[in-house]
C-alpha cells in the first residue's frame, strides 16, 4: 500500500486507527477453545469499517510454536487488501540475517509493513528498506517506562538518542517506505519530533491500556496528510470475553473512530 | 546450563567455540534437497566434540514459514544437553509482549539462552531476566559497520552508548543469567569493556567471514574463567557444499578448537 493510498483511505474513513491483533490464547473467549483464527477473523470482520490498518504482534503467535507461526501467516491472509497489514516483530540483525527476516515477513507472510529495532545501525536496516513497496517501521521513542533508560539519554551533541535515531534513519529511507514508532505516552516529545521528520508516518502505540491520550497525541503529531496511525490492541480485542466479543470489539473500535473523526474535524483535515 | 557447568565444559574441552547454525536452504549441499534437519543433524554430529555451544539464527528458519518454525524447534531438540543452546533472535518489546517471547524461546523451544536488543530499556528485558535458569544475552557492541551509527555514539556523560548499555543492563541481571554480545571486529573496545563487566560471559560473533581475529579478541576479553564464547557460523557450516559437507565442517571446527587450545595454554588457563 502506497503512502497516497493510505492517506486517501484515512481521509475517506475519517479514521487513523490501527487495531492490534495481540491474540493471547489465555485471554480469548472460552467458547472458542483456543481457535486463534476464528477469533481474529471475527475481530477483523467487526472492526474493519472503523480502522485502516491491523498490527499483528508476532510474539503472541511465536509463543504457540509451529501452529502459532501457521496462524500468523493465515492471519495476514485474513486482513483485507484495503487495510495496511503490519508485522510487529521488532527484528534487526547484520545484513545477511536481516535479508532473511525481510524475506520471512515481506515475501513469506506478505505483510505490508514490519517493525524493526535501530540499535545495530544502517546495515541492519538496509535489507528492509531495499523493499520500496513495503514499509519499514523503525522504533523511535517507545511508550514504555524503559524508554528513559536509553532512548531518552542525552548525547554529547545535545540531542536525545531517539532524536538522533529518527534524524539519521530518516535519511536512509523515504516518506514512501519508512515510518517510525513513537509512543503515545510521550506526547511532550512528539511535537519536537515533527521538527525532525515533518512528513513521515508515525505508528503510535500506547493509547488505551498504556495510558496515552488520543486527542493530545493526535494534535501534536498530525500533519495535513494526517500521517499517523494510532494503535489500540487490548482495549479493543478484549473488550468482552463473552460470546459477544466481536460485537464488543466493533463497538470499541467504532468509539475510537468517532473520537478520531471529531479530532480531524476540529483540525479541519478533510 | 549454569555458569559453572559452562566454565567446566570449556576447560575440559579446551574450547570456547560456539557453532552458528545459520542454515540457509540455498547454501546447503544440493544432494540434501533442502532437508534442513538432515543438514543440522550431520553438522552437530561432526562438530560437537570441538564446540561447547550452538547458536541458532532464527531468521533463516522464519524465512521458511511454518515448516521453518517446526525445523527451528526440532533443531533445539538435536542439540546435546551438554552444549549451551542459544536462540539468536534479537527480540525485545514492552513487558506483556516480551513475556510471550520468553515463553516462545525458553518454554516452547526449550532454548538455554536468547539474544535480545536493549533499545527499549529495563522493562523490555525484565521478562527474560526473570528466568533465573536461562541466559539472556543482550546486544552490547555488535560486529557490523552499523555499530558506528548508534552504539558507538558519545553520550553527554562522556561514555559511549554501548558502554552505558552494558553498565546499566549489567545491574539488571547476574553473572549467572546475563551475557552480552560483543563483536570480534571491535577488539579495541573489548578491553575497556572488561573494566565495566569483569566477569560476565561475552558471546563474540564476527570471527571468520566478518574478519575478526581470534587470538586478538580472545586475549583482550578472556578472564580466568574464560567467560567468552566465540561464534563461527558460515566458515564452519559451509566449509564444503559437497557430499563431504559434515566432514569438512568438523575439520574446520577442529581447526578453530585447536587454535583456542593454544590460546588457552599461552594464557595459562586450565
Amino acid at each position: 500500500m502506497t503512502r497516497q493510498e493510505l492517506i486517501t483511505t484515512i481521509k475517506q474513513k475519517q479514521s487513523y486507527l490501527c487495531v492490534g491483533l495481540d491474540t493471547d490464547i489465555e485471554k480469548m473467549p472460552a467458547h472458542l477453545n483456543g481457535d486463534v483464527l476464528a477469533f481474529n477473523s471475527a475481530i477483523i470482520e467487526s472492526t474493519k469499517d472503523y480502522c485502516v490498518s491491523y498490527k499483528i504482534n508476532t510474539a503472541f503467535y511465536e509463543a504457540q510454536g509451529a501452529q502459532g507461526w501457521h496462524n500468523l501467516k493465515e492471519t495476514f491472509q485474513l486482513i483485507p487488501k484495503t487495510h495496511l497489514s503490519i508485522a510487529d516483530a521488532k527484528r534487526g540483525d547484520i545484513g545477511n540475517t536481516s535479508d532473511q527476516y525481510a524475506k520471512a515477513f515481506f515475501n513469506e507472510m506478505q505483510a505490508d509493513a514490519l517493525t524493526v529495532a535501530p540499535y545495530m545501525g544502517k546495515d541492519s536496516l538496509a535489507s528492509f528498506l531495499a523493499y520500496k513497496d513495503k514499509w519499514t517501521i523503525v522504533l523511535g521513542l517507545t511508550s514504555n517506562q524503559g524508554a528513559h533508560d536509553f532512548e531518552l539519554l542525552e548525547l554529547a551533541s545535545g540531542k536525545k538518542l531517539y532524536q538522533e535515531v529518527i534524524e539519521k534513519v530518516g535519511t536512509w529511507g523515504t516518506e514512501e517506505n519508512l515510518m517510525f514508532v513513537t509512543g503515545a505516552t510521550q506526547a511532550s516529545h512528539l511535537g519536537d519530533l515533527r521538527n525532525i521528520i515533518p512528513n513521515h508516518f508515525l505508528l503510535i502505540p500506547g493509547v488505551g491500556k498504556q495510558g496515552g491520550n488520543l486527542k493530545d497525541i493526535s494534535k501534536v503529531s498530525m500533519t495535513e496528510d494526517v500521517a499517523i496511525l494510532v494503535n489500540s490492541s487490548r482495549a479493543i480485542i478484549y473488550a468482552s470475553t463473552g460470546e459477544n466479543f466481536a460485537e464488543a470489539a466493533g463497538e470499541e473500535a467504532k468509539k475510537v473512530a468517532e473520537e478520531m473523526k471529531v479530532i480531524l474535524e476540529e483540525i479541519n483535515i478533510k
